[in-house]
């Protein structure tokens, strides 16, 4: 399945990679990120962290030393991130897994003694998206027992670390990907939102619905003169909260139109029996 | 290595649960949060998700006719959060599941005709924090394959969509439920929000309400065999929108129960005409 995993020096750099100084889109910027894996024990976690930079569009795995790769362990938790693992870049020093990077983020579980500044994933993403924009950057991440070494802490420009739950903070290597992934994915989201938002209806057409809501329910004799208008407020609070939109108010007003028009029919035709 | 998992009906609810009126703190909001896994086919899944959820210091797992359970595979997975699939609850339907619970998200990586209003966990989880206040909530994820079936999202007051690479959507169950529960985490962290909070209905409730506004809509002919489904749903993500309270409940179902009996006398009124 695998060719041989690249090396440092069969890796070319694209010529245009960082001649432009125009503000660089989303994936742009992403596409500029390494995911360092040092000294990885479990070929599956390679495979696993592959998948979960793939699901947030990171793309160039590096790793230095790893135990085992390329390994079926690794391509069997991959799924459909097997492109990945092909395009890896296998390095033998932390020197060819960094060279070129203008940033690099290392990933610690650990309290120091002699700390860097510590930033949550959240304060620390943009910041690696911003130098993205200057060239390529790095999230190193150490080995799954001990971490980063001391010599891998001194490379970094600053620490990330992970808030859990502080009596059990046994986060797995690829979850710990998943996670920064998933906040640089955010942090280079410059404005760009997924979810559909509601449509919700006018402020007219809203109190046409709320009008012909409160005739209908003095027809039906829900509202008498006693709790009216308290009952009426409650209502409204109810469907404000909703913010309808306006098919909803078309759906709601048919309701309460058929509810009268079978009162009026029922009603016409009682007349015309007498 | 496990007991028998616990069944529903085992399971005690510590009567002081929701006594209390007085701020919680992060860690009893987050001790009132489920996950629930629906039909998972993978048991390493389920292992890598109560991992996932320990970490972020979520203990209550649910199980709705897990495949495999308990299971070998999950218990490696698990590593140290064995614990967690040991009080796991293993639920033959989802009404069982969902039982108490005052707030429903489900987690969707598919975009629906019938859309909820689908948030980012980022938008969606301090809503489910601030819910915790009231009462339990669920996460609610569908099968690895097909995501949360019809029945299951007409269940769910949210949806939440994580932002994924559009080119490679797979994420993997644990991965997710390991994001959200990152999110919830750091949601939880925000204490109290200035807004007053809601004092949602439970899902029976909900259920009950639901189930009168059908019967009502098809006396009063509004609903039809035709377009009966899609309107359902509609009205549901309406209301679902809402987060309706217990009083609210009341005061709807009041609308409909008059509805009806009125429409009774007037029809009795024509016959007795004739």
């Amino acid at each position: 399945m695998h060719n041989e995993p690249l090396l440092m020096s069969d890796r070319k750099i694209p010529v245009a990679y960082f001649s432009a100084n125009r503000v660089l889109d989303k994936q742009e910027r992403l596409d500029r990120v390494r995911v360092i894996l040092s000294h990885t024990t479990h070929p599956g976690n390679i495979g696993a962290a592959a998948r979960a930079m793939k699901t947030m569009g990171l793309k160039h795995l590096y790793l230095i030393n790893p135990r085992h790769f390329p390994d079926p362990q690794a391509d069997a938790m991959a799924a459909g991130a097997d492109d990945l693992l092909r395009d890896a870049v296998v390095c033998a020093t932390l020197d060819e897994a960094l060279q070129g990077c203008v940033f690099v983020a290392g990933m610690s579980a650990r309290v120091r003694d002699i700390s860097h500044e510590v930033l949550s994933p959240r304060q620390a993403m943009p910041l690696v998206a911003q130098h993205a924009a200057q060239g390529p950057v790095a999230l190193l991440f150490g080995t799954e027992m001990s971490g980063l070494t001391n010599e891998e802490l001194a490379r970094c420009q600053v620490m990330v670390r992970i808030p859990v739950n502080p009596e059990y903070t046994s986060l797995n290597l690829a979850a710990a990907v998943q996670l920064v992934s998933y906040e640089l994915r955010l942090a280079a989201d410059l404005g760009e939102s997924g979810a559909p938002e509601l449509q919700p209806a006018s402020a007219e057409h809203l109190e046409g619905f709320f009008s012909q809501l409160e005739q209908t329910l003095v027809e039906i004799e829900f509202l008498d003169g006693k709790h009216h208008t308290k009952l009426m407020q409650k209502l409204r609070r109810l469907y404000a909260r909703a913010r309808l939109e306006q098919e909803e108010i078309n759906i709601l007003r048919g309701i309460l139109t058929l509810t009268t028009e079978y009162h009026g029919k029922l009603k016409r035709a009682n007349l015309s029996d007498k």
